[in-house]
């Protein structure tokens, strides 16, 4: 099936998010001060400078045209953040990406999900447990959503590979990581779907990692974690699950096994205590029918903000650091309009001297 | 140290708990009604004719006196409810122990305490696992009470046997059971305390066990279970803690162990899961500084309740059955004033028509 050509429209959006030091929040800040991405992309040179760098490289159209070209020659597709099919509970997230690389079958996005994590150095027992858990919950009618990875995640993929799966990737679809996953990311792309944020080609870095498990816990109802360590990336992908209000389900296990201790720490922080496939449907049931927060895309420019005058800039810059600090901390410390900070940071961050971590908290870069 | 001679009411006590057919509950409305135990025992023969039966049999004064020698020749004594050092927590039970007999260092019980028990068939990493975490919590001067089974119960007395543990029997203090546990009971008994609801010489019974298990959650601030099968003993302890409003916890362990599935199961129904003697630790600190709601044995005669008519006796008997149901629902659908109904089941009781059963459900007998 052919590609429809991408609107000017979402040609812009292809640039803009990827610009450089252009991620989720920016991109929405600026669409919503500058009402498309086009003009967006207009005004960043000038916003840069005023926060005190030169003006970030901006994606060409003609890169992004040849990114569409490849999109289209594999098989895969975008999905816009607002429009079409771009899955309604991933919308929700502060930090959903505006646009993704989906390959394989659609239809997966529109039945209730859970994902499955856990560590890369499972257990054997706890990978069959992973299998046979996805596998029941398959044949509930349940996708399941995963990362890839090694250990859990693959077992848990390979459970539902029959039933339907996810595996959302942190670099680009066409790209195999870890490698010995190869055949499996083929098999998924072919019967199941395959999602990513970056554009075709990027290899996975290691900060792609905690970013890629947004995405997880935001495509699914409920996250259920599978032996892992405290600290460890599904950890992470539990935090965003309860942070967007899903369910954060956990199998428990000894505290004598050092790979229980997260999950049994997250039992103990709150998440559902899952033996069983029955336990998962129980814990997400109240799910199934929730209205979702559809987000809605501000596309009209909001009323012309005061523009922040230079010693507003030097009052927030005077409060970050290397550590990360909430940005309703700095709202608060500099007694400045909300408005006139995020305007600040989107400068800053456009200059490349702002960085955006987690959690709404921001340091410098 | 000579035990000091027992006052005539504490005989008449032990003569009224040591009678056939007389529990906690019915031992509690016959001092409520008629004043003391003395009184008591004078009514009983005419209740039970009233209760469609013959007279109980009761016990004697001189089987009494020498139980008291006995247990005086073995360096035991008595604790009676309400009086002296006879434990506040445990006295805060509906069902508590009109009598206990103990032998060993009385100051235990003065101490915190957490219940500790288990399967006993657990793994032995789990025993090992109860064994330590025992010596924790005795290092943080907390007493461990459990119940001299074999498995968990004998790791938890073993870890604690340093530090101070208590071990309520099932029979009598001199019984030895499981038999290989008679160096561990000699021990406990030695360093520790033995408790037992049992006057001396008793075998104990399949039966006697749950009702043993509501003192050791009683004693307790919290009960911990440590590998427990689904139905199991263990489980009848974390429910009479929960119901008395102690804390329950709960180590968890794998789902594809079925000796860890009651620990997981308690753990969904709000057990808190606990891996470490810290975490036990927290979990019980809020109960260090609550004031105990002591058991006031009510000696006054309440007001004489209007006698029961055979109309009455007929209807609350037409509604009982080999099931047992609440005496709350006997009140409901009778229709009866409560002290008429309680009247009526004393006066079957007595006349070994009715059994009483966990959580104030009777049947008949």
């Amino acid at each position: 099936m052919a590609e429809p050509a991408a609107s000017e429209d979402q040609i812009a959006r292809l640039r803009l998010i990827r610009s450089e030091n252009v991620g989720p929040i920016t991109y929405f800040q600026l669409i919503a001060r500058f009402g498309s991405a086009g003009a967006a992309l207009a005004a960043i040179p000038d916003l840069a400078a005023r926060g005190g760098g030169r003006s970030p490289k901006l994606a060409s159209r003609a890169s992004v045209e040849r990114e569409i070209e490849q999109v289209a020659r594999m098989g895969a597709r975008y999905l816009f953040l607002g429009q079409g099919l771009y899955p309604p509970l991933l919308a929700e997230l502060e930090t959903a990406p505006p646009a993704l690389v989906v390959k394989g079958h659609l239809s997966l996005l529109d039945r209730t999900g859970v994902a499955m994590v856990g560590a890369r150095n499972a257990s054997a027992a706890a990978c069959r447990f992973a299998r046979m858990l996805a596998c029941r919950l398959g044949e509930a009618q349940v996708v399941i959503v995963s990362g890839l990875a090694r250990g859990i995640d693959s077992a848990a993929h390979d459970g539902a590979l029959e039933t339907g799966t996810i595996a959302v990737v942190a670099g680009g679809v066409d790209v195999f990581y870890p490698p010995e996953n190869e055949a499996r990311q083929r098999a998924i792309a072919e019967r199941g779907l395959l999602v990513a944020e970056a554009p075709p080609g990027v290899e996975p870095r290691a900060r792609h990692f905690p970013w890629r498990n947004r995405i997880i816990a935001g495509l699914a109802h409920g996250t259920v974690v599978v032996e892992a360590a405290p600290k460890s990336g599904s950890l992470i992908t539990a935090r965003c699950a309860a942070e967007l209000g899903r369910e954060v389900m956990a199998v428990p296990g000894s505290p004598l096994d050092p790979r229980a201790q997260g999950c049994n720490q997250l039992i103990r922080e709150g998440a559902t205590l899952v033996q069983t496939a029955d336990d998962v449907l129980e814990a997400i049931s109240p799910l199934r029918v929730r209205p979702f927060r559809q987000r809605e895309l501000d596309y009209v420019a909001p009323a012309a903000s005061a523009d922040p005058g230079e010693e507003d800039r030097r009052a927030v810059s005077g409060l970050l650091g290397a550590t990360a600090v909430p940005v309703d901390e700095l709202i608060r410390q500099s007694g400045l309009p909300p408005a006139t900070v995020s305007t600040i940071l989107l400068e800053m961050e456009l200059a490349g001297r702002l960085e955006r971590h987690a959690g709404g908290r921001v340091s410098l870069a």
